[in-house]
């Protein structure tokens, strides 16, 4: 399952409205076929690595990060049917999908024609790999990371606005890694009219993976060509095709986020320095400082040169 | 030497104006004698050792953190002489002792009586153990820790002042451990009047090592009895018995030493909460970016339950 989910992997960010799935195939020890949602959600993961596989899924075992489609349209046909026609022996599951066409009914499909079905291994890791398609489906809107570089005391820049630079070249290659699994990246109005900020993907071989930019200005700026404008965040629900935003800055965009609870990932570059009195993120709408507590969770950890990243996820119980 | 230097960490914060040093003895495969400099500062690690492996130390090899002392006091006799008339085999020495009364002339010693002496085993770990004792021989004042307790966005308290409480109890009896390894804590002034914090050691069986407490304030405050006040940071160099101090707060006292350079080592205590618009450490006297980089490196970076520690070291080169 570790290897599909890193097959999905590999269309995050690309495959709205459909979600990343990934699969692979294995027929005795040896693995037959492999395959990713195409970008734009088609092909399927399971038909890629079918095609792959060929005569070799006969009697094989498949490992899907999510529950095969039951529905034939206009774009290809169905998974399950897929699976079944090829004569596979067992399908492996992490997540039921919570499409209404399928729910369920993918999985009914292949039981029903004999195949071994197994729901859940590895449904954590699915569920954080799937989080734009899952968040659409569940809360009506993208999926948003928010992007801060940090001082060790906080400031997102100095008191005069400058922040070129507070983290290293690590980690600003990292966050262009990151800016390709994103469909759309966001600014605030401040931002975009003092750094005209390019938002692309500078890094070889990834400069088409760009995604569409989205400036946050509550009036109609005249905004250039290829950008999208949103009146207020959660505006992102209207971004058609879009299921992961990344918001870039600056602070009052960021704050405006979270006083919406709208931010479900936090990217933190943290560079070894202090500023003191630099410009923070300003207000995010606490009262009381008990109301902080409970709703961010260390996930991932690592150093990027001489900065540091931390990953944070919002609790939503 | 590890072992050694786990013996010196034993008396940190009670040695002044000596050194916390480390001494373990080994006769073959056995560890017979183990020693640390006693509170106060006398009997010296290596008498420590020696008394505890009486007969046994005859070619034995003695592992030391700092070169042993080569001048008679009052307060006891020369370690190497003690060495010599125990007929230790060999001696391996982290650090040679800057004190003028030693500095080399103890190795000397030992030569002269035929001992085989190594130097530099462990030298960075012991620079680090006994930088209290380092930092007042070469700089003239006692090592200095910065405790900052931080929102993930840097904040020190709400705006209303309001800090009960930003980190979990697993980070608070840290920093009474903390605590316990220093012979003074500082407060500002207005943590004094605000809080009167009681900055003793709130852990059993560690109430008797609750350190000296020093105010900064620029003017009398008709200090309570027990406490000592500095009008300005670097007036800890005049705080006699006190090789380091640990400075808890408020932002202002913590940012009047940022600004006079005189923090050594960074203890930030990090809460997986975002606070906004919050209290941060105030001006430290930062006029570019690009001067605030290079000072601070990584030295340690722990989870607390949910709280996180990272130790961050001044780079003095």
């Amino acid at each position: 399952m570790a290897a599909a989910l890193a097959q999905g992997e590999r269309g995050r960010g690309r495959t709205a409205p459909n979600p990343n799935v990934g699969c692979v195939i294995v027929q005795g020890e040896c693995v037959v076929g492999r395959g990713w949602t195409q970008p734009g959600g088609r092909p399927h993961a399971e038909a890629m690595a079918l095609a792959q596989a060929g005569e070799k899924s006969r009697g094989a075992t498949v490992y899907t990060t999510l529950e095969p489609c039951a529905h034939v349209s206009t774009r290809g046909p169905a998974c399950s049917d897929g699976l079944v026609a090829a004569g596979v022996a067992r399908v492996v599951i992490a997540l039921g999908d919570p499409d209404a066409r399928t729910d369920g009914a993918g999985i009914a499909r292949l039981r029903a024609a004999g195949i071994a079905v197994d729901v859940g291994t590895g449904a954590t890791e699915a569920r954080r790999s799937m989080a734009g398609f899952l968040t659409r489906k569940g809360l009506g809107r993208p999926f948003v990371t928010l992007k801060l570089a940090l001082s060790l005391d906080g400031a997102v820049a100095m008191a005069d606005g400058s922040s070129k630079w507070i983290t290293g070249a690590a980690a600003r290659a990292h966050a262009h890694v990151e800016r390709a699994r994103h469909e759309a990246i966001l600014v605030g109005r401040a931002t975009l009219e003092a750094d005209a900020p390019r938002l692309d993907v500078r890094l070889a071989g990834l400069k088409a993976r760009s995604p569409r930019r989205v400036v946050l200005s509550s009036r109609d700026l005249g905004v250039a060509e290829g950008w999208t404008r949103i009146a207020e965040p959660k505006g992102i629900a209207t971004l058609d095709g879009v299921d992961h935003v990344l918001v870039e800055g600056g602070a009052s965009a960021a704050a405006a986020f979270l006083r919406d609870d709208l931010v479900d990932r936090l990217l933190i570059y943290r560079a070894p320095i202090l500023v003191g009195a630099g410009r923070t993120l300003g207000d995010i709408g606490l009262a009381h400082l008990a109301d902080a507590h409970g709703r961010w969770q260390l996930h991932d950890a690592r150093r990027l040169g001489s900065d540091r990243l931390d990953v944070y996820e919002r609790v939503r119980s």
